[in-house]
């Protein structure tokens, strides 16, 4: 049986997004915020450029909604790996572990421009919270079981993991980006003796 | 004895150049990097706008002078804190504190937009690398001693610190960042039994 017209409709509207969004993001990647035009995506795309402008005003406005997609696309993952079975210090680890993958790869797009530009949308802000908060539960829940310190508010060892992962980055390998998540646990850890 | 002519030219030409980097810098922090003019500049440095132009040609190129400044203050601070007796355990947690607060302190001057584009810099990204690469030797050090974990290569260990310290900048007091340090310190150590 044939689609109803109108889902027909809406599915068609949902892929030229989808198409929207894919370009532009290659052609930023590639070119730079500032050199990329309308002409240009709409080309790519495949659709013509007052079609394009029925979609999306700029390509600012197209480039935040693609960040807005990836971001929470990254984020429903996250919340998919934290809820596995097993004990807060495991689904802790596996939590960093996807998140530090996530930065490496988010790092090849776009040059520093093109990322404070995307980091400013509130939307942003408000998924980096809910990642906080995410990590921050985890690290109360572990703190409770035994599992990690509990000297240090979880609120303020989920910053440290926040930051600390973040420099995966920088890493020159996936092997180096396990290790810095070991060492980052280790930190957690309940303290014995002196330091 | 009076100072000669051409020490007395520099000195003052020195103070000048001074007062011009504090007075940009603190409009900056207050205004914006868009919305101040060389005129307020000028006023506020108490010269006339002339003058200010045989000194820099435009603001972006005074602000870049203020931070190299400000870097190369806090990279000195940091390398004579290292430089302080004591094993490198002590010496890492004391170079990390002071960046911390560094850290903390940086985050007042002015908006994202202002950072990313003083960060662009590449004496900053040289300042970055000097940074890393002391606190890297005190890690290489402190592994050889058998004060610090040697499972992790020493510039990966210095990335982790670097970016967790960074997290200073979101904690709310002091206290907060000698605890972010502490942590920090943790995930450093030799790790004996399951994590």
């Amino acid at each position: 049986m044939p689609r109803p017209w109108k889902e027909t409709i809406e599915a068609h509207r949902r892929d030229v997004r989808d198409a929207i969004l894919e370009c532009t993001s290659a052609l930023v990647a590639e070119h730079g915020l500032r050199s990329v035009t309308m002409s240009q995506i709409a080309e790519q795309a495949g659709i013509g450029r007052a079609t394009l402008y029925k979609y999306f005003p700029d390509i600012e406005t197209i480039l935040l909604a693609w960040h807005e997609r990836q971001v929470a696309t990254h984020l429903d993952h996250l919340a998919h790996v934290r809820d596995q079975a097993g004990e807060a210090g495991a689904r802790l680890q596996h939590v960093l572990v996807a998140y530090a993958f996530i930065s490496r790869q988010s790092r090849g797009h776009g040059d520093s421009a093109v990322r404070a530009f995307l980091h400013r949308d509130e939307q942003v802000a408000q998924a980096h919270r809910r990642l906080h908060d995410m990590i921050g539960d985890l690290l109360a829940e572990g703190a409770r079981s035994g599992a990690f310190r509990d000297d240090v508010p979880a609120d303020e060892l989920a910053t440290y993991c926040l930051h600390a992962v973040s420099g995966a980055g920088e890493l020159p390998s996936e092997d180096a980006v396990h290790r810095l998540v070991t060492v980052i646990m280790t930190g957690l850890r309940r303290v014995s003796g002196p330091p």
